[in-house]
């Protein structure tokens, strides 16, 4: 059988059945991004891993080196963020092709570096091959959590509220203007204005994985579910509320677009809508919770890490599916959206 | 400056540099296989990660899926019994071409769960990706050791005896069989005997690393370094040496090499003792040691786990480099052997 006509996650839903943790230390096994193992009383465990691969999720002539590191190791970061944890130790597997030159992959270094210092984290350890073709960038991240603050997309609950951290669309809005720059090759006359161009740039090329942030949210004992968004709005809503076995509606004029990428979107002739809805490496964080104080309590807690929340919208019973409420107040399904693996 | 003239340890060594961990809860930091970190008092986290990309460490030609996933999962295995640890969570990231359908992938990760399970290791978690071309396979690994058991490459001291575990060569004896006969694309009748030929290939498809014998070896107290042979024992040697900062010396005619390999050099028109020296991928332990009881102690220990040692040599103060004693007592440069990436 085609791997495109089961998908990503037909695949490891399949191979989950192989995979079956015998391990009674093992919390959460395949299915997250995150996997969670007791190690001492009290305190999870986190191991995440995430495979960076040239011309599918990166490209030389769009991604300068030190940004190709920073947003691989920030990925795994934000994966281990999602579930309210702190990084603590990189592995680092780099397929290197021979026209790599060294520089090039200390520059690769420094940015997977700079992005895990900013937490604390540190490299340790991986390996180092040779590579036919494609530069492949492969990292596996340890974390930790105190088992009563761990949160994963398993747990919405009807009724609950859906928030999401800061800004969305910032990072697709940033590639679709690299891209289209680069496509265009206009000369530095043609480029937007330079403020504004580094600092949609940067929402692609640097992103900062929310860990202070989810740390505070589950902190307040409100948050039910939490997710990264990494795969776009629609995706990762439909992650959450697949594994937690509920369904959702969103209301569109809630998402949080800020200022530069609905002009980003305007100046590409694009929808900021759709940038936020579908496409992902926003790394802000999608979360349910409950509670009569739960505004109040939880925009004080990102307020710690200087983060504002929106409230989106609300977990619904899982028959009702995702629904996205439009701007009259009319209803439609939600379109899923997010980056897939292997679809035709 | 291109990565062959410096080499993968040289990259390596550069990268160290930027990598010095701050944390003071890694024991062992970048530049062995196997990181280890100091979680709960006297037990120390292992971490190792290895990354196998097809046409440099695989062939699909060569290498049945069932087998790709095996031996995969069998070089971090050995990592971590290298350092006197047991293996206990895995984190596989796969890069899928288009050309590799869903059954193929079952297979790969049957092979890896097969080669986990004997060690009672759970494969917990990962990422799954598109590749444009070559199939690659991450793996990250975790282990533990009491940290009183735990052994590194670096703790050689002269006048150390030099000992193995096993035969050393069966695996390149079993590879180069399996190249000879694709390559001549001869009819069954020409293969060797069945029961010889399913032996030696075996030795190479399905290697099974140390763990129980590390285990056995550094509970005696004699153990003061050691390493698993994967790049073959002249490489592996100088990796314990340089590491250890010592020399050594290692009498040719007691390098243990058993009748499959020899015949199987035999056939090829080979020699058993290249492929002990430069094969590698046999994941027998290359380890130091002293005490007057040494050599009956760790053949007791290395017996409870059905294996047996070989003595080999002996450590020398720096100076004297990596010697060979040849069968007239003659001596010689070791060569540096093993597979080197990058190199030129």
């Amino acid at each position: 059988m085609k791997l495109s006509r089961i998908g990503e996650f037909g695949l490891i839903s399949r191979l989950q059945r192989q995979l079956l943790p015998a391990g009674s230390d093992v919390v959460v096994g395949p299915g997250d991004d995150t996997a969670a193992v007791r190690t001492a009383a009290g305190t999870l465990t986190l191991l995440t891993a995430d495979v960076l691969v040239e011309h599918v999720h990166f490209d030389r002539g769009i991604h300068g080196f030190e940004d190709i590191g920073w947003r691989a190791m920030a990925a795994n970061i934000s994966d281990i963020a999602a579930m309210g944890g702190r990084p603590k130790h990189a592995l680092v597997s780099i397929c290197l092709p021979d026209d790599v030159t060294v520089e090039r992959v200390e520059e690769i270094y420094h940015g997977m570096a700079a992005a895990a210092g900013e937490h604390g984290c540190d490299i340790i350890g991986g390996d180092t091959v040779a590579s036919p073709r494609e530069l492949v960038i492969s990292i596996a991240l340890t974390g930790e959590v105190a088992e009563e603050h761990m949160v994963t997309r398993a747990g919405a609950r009807e009724g609950d509220l859906v928030g999401v951290t800061g800004h969305l669309g910032g990072s697709q809005a940033g590639l679709a203007m690299l891209r289209t720059l680069q496509q265009e090759t206009r000369g530095p006359e043609a480029a937007p204005p330079a403020e504004r161009w580094d600092r949609i740039r940067g929402r692609h090329l640097r992103p900062h994985p929310r860990v202070r942030a989810a740390r505070e949210l589950v902190r307040t004992g409100c948050v039910h579910a939490m997710i990264d968004v990494s795969d776009g709005l629609a995706g990762d809503l439909r992650h959450l509320a697949d594994r937690s076995g509920v369904g959702a509606e969103i209301e569109q004029e809630k998402i949080p677009i800020d200022d530069q990428t609905r002009w980003a979107a305007e100046h590409l002739g694009a929808s900021a809508f759709d940038f936020a809805l579908s496409g992902g490496e926003d790394f802000e964080l999608l979360f349910t919770a409950a509670g009569e104080t739960a505004p109040e309590v939880l925009e004080k807690a990102a307020g710690k890490a200087g983060l504002a929340i929106t409230l989106i919208g609300r977990i619904l019973p899982r028959k009702e599916g995702l629904i996205m409420v439009g701007p009259g107040g009319r209803k439609e399904p939600l379109v899923q959206g997010g980056f897939r693996h292997f679809s035709t």
